[in-house]
């Protein structure tokens, strides 16, 4: 209605179902170049291109960033100039489009007091449902939801108030040597010779305990009432022994109550000192670690307290909720009582939340995993789970490779999940290199051709199917393969290294043997166990180093930031900026001012702009908008103050450099080898289009990752060693991750060994040796479905990834 | 494609252009009763019923709140604590319903420091134009966007450091008697025995002043110099008077450099008294109170500098700007030169926001008003424009009573900007009680059948032709009379009042007769002078009550609010909450435990709420949402602690009391006088609907305004006051406005006068003597355009309140 559905400059019809386009105009952010281009709303928009391309900035610096700056401006005008402050895109216009939600791969605003469960809204819910249709003993109170939560008075458990550890103590602790009897000082803790030692000696006399009786030798029953009893009787004791023998009343405490009462009263630093070996610091013995009081763990839902539910898997608490339903459904509750309708409706829901998130292949994580354990892919579907029950309508979605992580065998459940949000009345860009999703998508965005100044077009907006015949597509040639898939010989290992019972998180006990000198890749769904064998694995190999004589170089190279601040960059995680800063130390300029290396640091005052401290940047804070930096308005964002930025090495000011892209940095400092060996590793992993000084809070897992590869590639080669990888194509264009393979394939040629975690079939085809994982994920996990050559494990019949690889392999 | 267009509980088809339905379920928000209801998207839906029936629950308390939250929690998933503090609407589920932005009356956000050109971000634009399109003098370097800004550095005046006012003198407190010599004391600031004075006068004396010369026969340029010269020679001074006659080296400053100086750096207080009073605050003298730099106020557009732009009407800013675009549309800027396509692009783009201001007829208005003396209609009326270039797609956008403050004559204009969001792409929910807008809605809302509880339906939905048949509605009586409208016969005023010459504002030293005993109102287009009329006319008064013998009492009753906490309320504000609270000290309960009246007060400790203070309500910050109060944990919105609320009077406690509406409380205090005279009188005005605790924050304008007029009437009756009203009816539903007519009816008839701002033509109608102001806004207007009977008003040729007064009375 508002808008006509053609133009002149657009080839493609608007697809079916769509309300009309997104107009951008003369977009310039980063490396775009003036890009024109109509998007479709309504529909599953699916950007793609070379790592570098531009196609963040086109979905999320562009159209997400004018979309969010828009509505806030319109909401808050008050906070204008905080959001002024954060600036907007380059661009000339952008019509028809809707209020915006960003689903990114970052860990932006989790806390380690977060959990899956309160990222997710299951907890309140859950603690509905057990205040409202939970089965209380009889004649019990109904509690408040408040009351199921740890962190409030009324739910804490009193003992350990909510935190769920707390102090306590064992037989073998307090009874070191039970072949003693009590008067020789079985009963360490007051074997002393002081009186307090002697008065519970006497004490247990009195009470008919043979105080000679080697330890051991009492009942079951005796020793525990000497050690734990909480009775505190009060007898007469008649003194005999010595010379003080006038009868006195003794009050007894057991071991325990001794060692507890003067371990929380005395305020002896050496008295506490005495007794701490007697304690041991563990789950509190009330709540068991449920942090929950006595009246909220009396409370049960299928049969299980609130805390054990939170500790379960969620695919196996979807069972607990489905069997509730079904009892419910048959008019009664677990007792055979008719459920209230909102019960059921609480339930109901619950089990749809839970439900979403198990659909996403997350259902063997529970509900207490803090969200600091959670991956970012795993975090992004958590929220896109979230996002299904949002009630949102009219949004536009935009994410980032949200089938990092995924097993393909996972796949098609998210391909279900965005549906549901398209089909719930939104519009949904997804930067994605996966190109089954691609291939499924309405309409495809190729940027490109290249990376950094040449990409930054758009090579295509249309039907996927129409990218074909599109020339100048990088990505076309990986959709519509001229030729067959690369054929891979496996190569043979040069020894195999075997390790026996791995049994971290949920592997059973699994022993698995790794092929030295080759590349071994770990598959499998979510959740089955591999990045947790790829601990196990560094973790052998360094124990084994300790005891071994020729110990194994082992490097593991995970997705974590390379720096926190956005004073960390590449140039200095590669070590190259050293290199550089001393290049500038050594022109006449510097010396004539006696200008040394430390002044081109903006790790340090000297050189460094005062104002934003070398950061170029000053944080901005604005509730809704996380991490927002704007350019310091002392130094414009070249992190320098004026004196430092006259001087020039080769023209370049040091500003200059950290500006320049990889690529361009090869060129600038080609006499320079120790630089020139650093650009050109990162040319290698694919990282030519980075800026040398592009602030790590900016660079993604994927890239974080490759920096880490390429420090690692630049070091003098060394061979016989282990490189340890983490899905390492994350993020990575097809055209991207042949390059990668390629690193692989030389650094075993040269003798070591690649051990990857990995979903990408063209990787696992191109490795010599793949494990596979399974057969499901959690505790339905963690057993080796296979272990064999790629092309062995073609005809594996309990193999989920066989179908996949074979279509990789063609 | 996502919905069907039809549903079996719905009787209307979805309106054209439109792509669906908001759908409402189970609203229970305030007094809605479980109200199901589908409302059309992308289109202009009109909310009606009389006051307290539920519109605003409705659309903001329910619509605008679920839709506001649901987004936020998307985006900020982080600051969900918050979110969840400022709670969810009651309401089973809502679907369909894109993100909202409200644009309310209200003044929520803007500070003393914020003008009509920083909300509307027109300050920005201006500053850039200057930037980049202004006329710099010959050879000026151009400046930065920042330096036409007095709130910088490089912008600010030096003198005033932007603050435009600044210390001067002038001749005449310098030289308070110029017919004495500078001996005899002419220079008062000096004129003292002091060494300096001495000083000074032997100083003039060397440089060749006589200084026995009557000070006014001095040239002109010889007392400047004397006075203001900033020339600071250094002279041998030799001495011949007294006994002292050692040469030395005096230095000269003018008497305002010596006064100056010595004011800034003098620490005694004696000085800075003896120094006062040759010193005027005023306009700084450097930039006339410009606040800019001279470099900034030497760039011109059209003429005029920056500043003067500020002032100016933005009707007249409008002129100047399409002159600017017309010189540089045939190529050439006003020096002749071609203007860049930036700059063109500029004009163009900072004409088309002010236009869109002007056309909402606010072109009286100037950039440089401050914010907190706009109205709110003027504030929501100037959001609304900048809506107008947000860009903002797919948005529901709520508003309430956007005519308020507007005569019929401008209300196309609000229409076409209403439409104009629409065909932007957005959907828009309107509370309004204007029937011609009604009228002309795509579709429309009638929530009631009236107030509180006997409101909270919906009676209608669905196109405004179609509510001709609706039995229970009230507004349809208003829509489609059956019988004509009333007939008044005017009254023939007791005596007429003169007031000659008024001046304030925009008035163009006007003169009026207004009849006394009767009601007049005030009419005209925006800004044509009537509310700067009411303030002369209550000033007047005032001014000859001190002056005459029998002072008349007058009784301005305006919009502004009744409190600026939510612990102001009605109840506290008219006086009856007094005898309540001694009602409750003289029960049994209270004697026997002590408590006095003020244990019933929350505005003292003792009986309140120790956590919200008596507020009921603790505030939560959000950025993004201005003034948000959510219930208090401890007392949960009741205000008191336990014990208080454990006595009771006929079986209510004092918080049960508070939660009553008038028309409740009517009822409860039947019997005692003093408490239902104030409930009558909040009745007789409309307001029954109303709880006696509704906190101030929550009321609109047109509340507050009639609380203020219930108060006056609840008073023993006075005869010969005049009551002086600005805009009464705002926010009032014809129904309600019937009554308030009848409440000025039985004021004149005891006696009073009534002078009332009124746009509703109704009202109009309803009044004995009307003055329409005009013809156009701000220096446009300020004229009597006529002076008349309502009857004859009607053939008054320039009148332009004649058409629609005639509709009016049929
Ligand atoms: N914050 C930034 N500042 C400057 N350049 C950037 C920034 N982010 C990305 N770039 C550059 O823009 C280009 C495109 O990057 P990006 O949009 O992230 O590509 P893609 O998403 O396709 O991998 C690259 O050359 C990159 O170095
Ligand atoms: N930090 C952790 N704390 C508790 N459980 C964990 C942690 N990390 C992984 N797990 C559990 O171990 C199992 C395997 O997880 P993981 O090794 O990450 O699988 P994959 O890498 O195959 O996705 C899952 O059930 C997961 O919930
Ligand atoms: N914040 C509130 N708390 C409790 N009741 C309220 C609140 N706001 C309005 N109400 C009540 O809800 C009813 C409808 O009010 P409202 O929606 O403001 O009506 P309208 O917009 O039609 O004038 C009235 O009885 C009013 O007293
Ligand atoms: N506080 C103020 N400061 C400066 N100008 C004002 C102020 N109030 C009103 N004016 C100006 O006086 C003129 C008449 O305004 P006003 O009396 O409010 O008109 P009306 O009530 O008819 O809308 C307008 O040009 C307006 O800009
Ligand atoms: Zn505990
Ligand atoms: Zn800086
Ligand atoms: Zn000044
Ligand atoms: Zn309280």
């Amino acid at each position: 209605m508002l808008e006509s559905t053609s133009s002149p400059a657009r080839a493609h019809q608007l697809p079916e179902g769509s309300s009309g386009w997104v107009r951008v105009r003369g977009a310039r952010e980063h490396n775009l170049r003036g890009v024109d281009v109509d998007i479709p709303r309504d529909c599953l928009v699916v950007f793609t291109g070379v790592s570098g391309s531009g196609k963040s900035s086109l979905a999320f610096g562009t159209v997400f960033a004018e979309a969010q700056r828009r509505y806030f401006e319109s909401v808050a005008p008050y906070a204008r100039r905080l959001i002024d402050q954060v600036g907007a895109p380059e661009i000339d216009s952008l019509d028809g489009l809707p209020p915006a939600v960003a689903l990114k791969q970052s860990r932006g605003g989790t806390s380690s007091r977060s959990s899956l469960g309160t990222i997710s809204s299951l907890s309140d819910v859950l603690r509905l449902l057990f205040s409202r249709a939970g089965s209380y003993p009889a004649g019990a109170a109904h509690l408040p939801a408040a009351a199921f939560s740890p962190n409030t008075v009324v739910g804490a458990c009193p003992t350990c108030h909510g935190l769920g550890v707390g102090r306590s103590t064992t037989e073998e602790l307090l009874v070191p040597d039970p072949t003693l009897s009590i008067n020789d000082g079985a009963i360490a803790v007051w074997a002393s010779r002081g009186w307090q030692g002697v008065n519970f000696r006497r004490i247990a006399s009195e009470l008919g305990y043979d105080i000679d009786l080697p330890f051991q030798e009492f009942s079951r029953e005796d020793r525990d009432w000497l050690l734990f009893s909480d009775e505190e009787p009060t007898v007469r004791v008649n003194v005999r022994e010595g010379g003080n023998d006038r009868p006195y009343n003794g009050t007894w405490y057991s071991a325990r109550n001794y060692l507890m009462r003067n371990y929380a009263k005395t305020e002896s630093e050496s008295q506490r000192q005495r007794l701490e070996p007697y304690i041991v610091v563990g789950a509190c013995p009330t709540c068991n670690g449920k942090r929950l009081g006595q009246a909220a763990l009396s409370v049960t839902f299928g049969g299980f307290d609130i805390s054990e539910l939170a500790r379960m898997p969620l695919s196996r608490l979807c069972e607990v909720l489905d069997a509730g339903l079904d009892a419910q459904s048959h008019g009664v509750d677990e007792h055979g009582a008719p459920a209230a309708s909102a019960a059921r409706a609480l339930v109901k829901d619950l089990g749809v939340r839970v439900e979403a998130i198990v659909r996403l292949g997350l259902g063997y994580l529970s509900m207490d995993r803090s969200s600091v354990n959670l991956s970012p892919g795993e975090l992004q579907r958590i929220r896109l789970a979230s996002q299904l029950r949002s009630g949102l309508f009219g949004v536009l979605y935009v994410m980032d490779e949200p089938s990092a992580g995924l097993h393909p065998a996972d796949a098609a459940a998210l391909y279900e999940a965005l549906q549901q949000l398209i089909s719930a009345g939104n519009s949904l860009f997804v930067v994605e290199h996966d190109l089954d999703i691609a291939r499924r998508a309405d309409w495809l965005v190729d940027v490109g051709p290249r990376a950094g100044s040449e990409g930054g077009r758009v090579v295509h907006s249309g039907p996927p199917h129409a990218l074909e015949h599109v020339t100048d597509s990088v990505t076309a040639g990986f959709m519509f393969p001229a030729d067959g898939p690369r054929r891979h010989e496996a190569r043979t290992a040069q020894s195999w290294r075997h390790f026996a019972d791995l049994s971290r998180n949920n592997l059973q006990n699994v022993s698995v043997d790794i092929p030295m000198g080759v590349m071994t890749t770990i598959t499998g769904v979510s959740g089955s166990g591999k990045t947790s064998m790829l601990a196990d694995i560094i973790e052998r190999v360094d124990a084994q180093n300790d005891v071994e004589n020729t110990p194994q170089r082992i490097i593991s190279i995970d997705q974590k930031p390379i720096g926190r601040s956005p004073r960390s960059n590449l140039a200095t995680y590669t070590g190259l900026f050293d290199t550089v800063r001393q290049l500038f130390a050594k022109t006449a300029e510097a010396e004539q001012r006696g200008f040394t290396a430390s002044r081109f640091s903006f790790n340090v005052d000297g050189g460094r702009c005062p104002t934003c401290k070398g950061e170029g940047f000053i944080s901005i804070e604005l509730v809704f908008m996380p991490d927002n930096y704007s350019p310091c308005p002392t130094c414009e964002g070249s992190r320098y103050n004026p004196e430092t930025l006259e001087v020039r090495f080769e023209g370049a000011n040091i500003a200059e450099v950290l500006g320049m892209t990889v690529e361009d940095a090869r060129e600038f400092f080609a006499a320079v080898p120790p630089v020139r060996r650093a650009l050109d590793a990162l040319t290698d992993v694919g990282l030519e289009y980075l800026t040398l000084g592009q602030p790590a809070t900016e660079l993604s897992g994927g890239e974080a990752q490759r920096i880490k590869l390429a420090t690692e590639l630049q070091r003098p080669t060394r061979t016989g060693t282990i490189f340890v990888l983490d899905e390492p194509t994350g993020g990575l264009h097809p055209a991207n991750v042949r390059y990668l393979v390629e690193v692989f394939e030389s650094l075993t040629a040269t003798g070591n060994t690649v051990i990857a975690v990995e979903h990408n079939m063209d990787v696992v085809a191109a490795s010599d040796w793949v494990i596979e994982l399974g057969p499901a994920g959690g505790d339905r996990g963690g057993r080796v479905v296979a272990a064999a050559t790629p092309a062995d494990l073609l005809h594996h019949p309990d193999s989920v990834t066989a179908p996949y690889l074979a279509r990789a392999t063609g």
